[in-house]
């Protein structure tokens, strides 16, 4: 096979499922446009943040109006929103076309060793200066005086803090706790493999153990959304910062974190999770250094290719950011993925103000220093409850109607509760809204 | 950016990158010249795997005599040859040029899912078809009737099948044993957690406790090469294959391997140890259901940005060995691959047989059915056998003179001993020789 024949495989590939995901984008179009909905990053460019009220209330009557009374299309698909796939994501990086494309030569990167001089030698010299940057741009971290650790995806480095920061020696597990309504995988991550360093302890409210514990604390939070801040409060303890969501498309950037240990991941800040590339930012050498360990036993580094794939997805939305404010700033990476999730709140607080049988949490503003106004959080996640009181088990009843939710006792509280994903394609965010209106009509 | 000015920024990187590895190519060869050496690709396609004894005699005594002679040249580099880092193919990848080259644009494999269908919904079909693909070409595993389970490295997948095999609600922990000597992973991939689940319990040779239990059999096995077999052979026993090894460049194959559960990785069939890409080959739905348990909790997945790459380069690497035997057959990759372990361990022979300091195991011939030919095994590893009774621990002894191995003990044996990796870069793979030369001299 020659060079072109070889390059034009790939390219078949790849134009295929450009081919694939652009029929999508025009059928999100086209029900958009019949719904009243327009999620085009082109017509959000012309808007800032706050919309006039009038204008607002009654465009979303109207689309509301639109999805309760439109018909039975779709109504058979089930709408997967149980768990966090930010395919959301995918057309922003479309319309960048091939600005964050990545070439990797077959002879390249062959090694296990990136960086045999740092600390953290599977750490790819490019992403860490690229994290560090993003950083700086976004202003949500401190990044002087800490060691970057990369990790395949924040799951591993949830699992590399917990090695780390448990003795070897203790006489008895390390607690692991976390404030309910915690991540659901906290609890299973902590216990699955019956280690004798640590395990689940539960509910940091009711954590009345003596001794030295960990606690993870996720801000904004998942599933609910709301900022976090340590709960325990005792000598011993020690908190590992999960900030996968702390970035200001989800939530206002009042100052940058000045943790000991916080994790973060591409996941959510881009909507890369195919890659598998989450960072986290240790001021402690030493647990640094036992992080690398883990990951040293756990796979041997972290995949090179998704780091250079990663590096260059950072360096391209840090590009972007800069801009922001000037001319460009419609390009703003989180400019638009800002809007976007504004757009769909607004969207899923009419649907479910419309009638009496959801709730959903509210949320105080607050300054972002990002995107310089007061800005309201919009996670990630809806943190639904269902308020009728027939209905015990929100995850069955919505299951019901063929939407797929995670309920409450996976993040240790009541049924009631559902989380669900908002980041999924529009088109079945806009499916998800229909159904919701439907089930109030 | 433009298109172009962002292909050209990558371009730019790489042009660097195989500037530097050209450099290290034309000190090679500049190198072998001088001493006398030839491991151009160009050379070996004319030779067959055994050479005429005479001639094969005379140019060791000759490259034997060259490296003795030679100044002090190099002599204060610190070779590490403890790891088994692959670069040593980094040479065959760059002679293919463009034809495993990726292209991975930024919206593309953004999901974490890679196919909903699969029972592994974390492996790209592309891979998996690429494996099967291969195995049949070569004829080393039998893939019908298999799941395949992708994991970040075999060292997940290792990790996977301990959690996998062991019983949720045991008594005490799962015993796991291998035959001294065994990886030296091993005990510690079983113990650093204190699983609840399984522990180390050592050597093979020596297990006798009741009850069920794991057993990793390393086939060609790491560190000393040698075809292996269980040992243990009780009622309650499990095997995991580990095969990283059985490839045709290291050790004849006879027939397609048919077990319960193997594990490879592209690391050591084709060098690509960055990309963090192993497989199984799993019999038994239910184990390899848990083993994607596993991974789901440890990683979310596997990097799809590597499953792509590795599929690339697998696909092209199948090309080349179909063509094995024809007009093109020189460019296989088995069969170069073969040639240069082929000269390394006759030179290695050479250099060791020439004093009285060192030794190294003896292998039988096998017939490999891939090169239709009788073969010797030519591991990825020396086990170098100190014999001189002076000294007591090989790898300080080594050290002294600025060569990196690892020790016996590691392995579960004498000090003795040193595992030496035979996939270094040429430079190292010389100076190595020339070290060992001047030791004995």
């Amino acid at each position: 096979m020659t060079k072109y024949e070889s390059m034009f495989t790939m390219r078949n590939l790849l134009v295929l499922s450009l081919a694939l995901n652009l029929s999508l984008i025009t059928r999100v179009f086209f029900d958009g446009e019949k719904h009243g909905l327009f999620f085009s990053v082109e017509n959000q460019k012309q808007r800032g943040p706050s919309f006039a009220a009038d204008k607002e209330a009654h465009a979303t009557q109207k689309t509301l109006q639109s999805l309760s009374s439109s018909g039975q299309e779709g109504m058979e698909k089930v709408i997967n929103l149980d768990h966090g796939d930010p395919t959301m994501y995918e057309k922003y990086w479309m319309m960048m076309g091939e600005r964050t494309t990545v070439v990797i030569p077959g002879w390249y990167s062959m090694s296990y060793f990136s960086d045999i001089k740092n600390l953290c030698w599977f750490l790819e010299p490019e992403f860490a200066k690229q994290v560090i940057r993003l950083h700086k741009a976004v202003g949500n971290a401190v990044t002087e005086g800490r060691h970057i650790v990369v990790g395949t995806g924040s799951s591993q480095l949830i699992l590399a803090a917990l090695f780390a920061l448990s003795p070897k020696d203790g006489s008895e597990p390390m607690s692991v706790v976390s404030t309910a309504p915690f991540y659901s995988s906290y609890p299973v991550m902590s216990n699955y493999l019956k280690s004798g360093l640590y395990n689940w302890a539960g509910d940091a409210r009711s954590f009345n153990k003596e001794g030295p514990y960990i606690e993870f604390v996720t801000s904004p939070n998942n599933p609910d959304g709301f900022v976090r801040h340590s709960m325990v409060n005792r000598t011993g303890g020690i908190l590992v910062h999960d900030l996968a969501y702390y970035w200001p498309q989800y939530t206002p950037i009042p100052s940058p974190a000045d943790h000991d240990l916080s994790l973060f991941t591409v996941s959510k800040a881009t909507g890369h999770a195919g890659t598998r590339i989450g960072w986290a930012l240790v001021k402690d050498a030493e647990v640094a250094k036992k992080m690398i360990k883990f990951i040293e036993l756990n796979t041997i580094g972290v995949s090179r290719d998704s780091q250079l794939r990663a590096a260059k997805i950072l360096e391209v939305l840090t590009n972007t950011t800069e801009k922001h404010g000037s001319s460009d700033s419609g390009e703003s990476f989180f400019e638009k993925s800002y809007h976007l999730m504004a757009e769909r709140w607004r969207l899923l607080r009419a649907a479910v103000n419309n009638g009496r049988m959801f709730s959903l949490p509210d949320f105080a503003p607050g300054f972002c220093h990002f995107l310089q106004q007061e800005t309201q959080p919009q996670p990630a996640f809806a943190w639904l409850k269902c308020e009728d009181d027939a209905v015990e088990d929100c995850e069955s009843f919505l299951r019901g109607h063929k939407i797929l939710t995670r309920g409450g006792r996976h993040f240790g509280v009541s049924p009631k509760y559902v989380r669900i994903s908002m980041l999924d394609r529009d088109i079945n965010f806009i499916l998800f809204l229909k159904r919701l209106s439907k089930i109030q009509s």
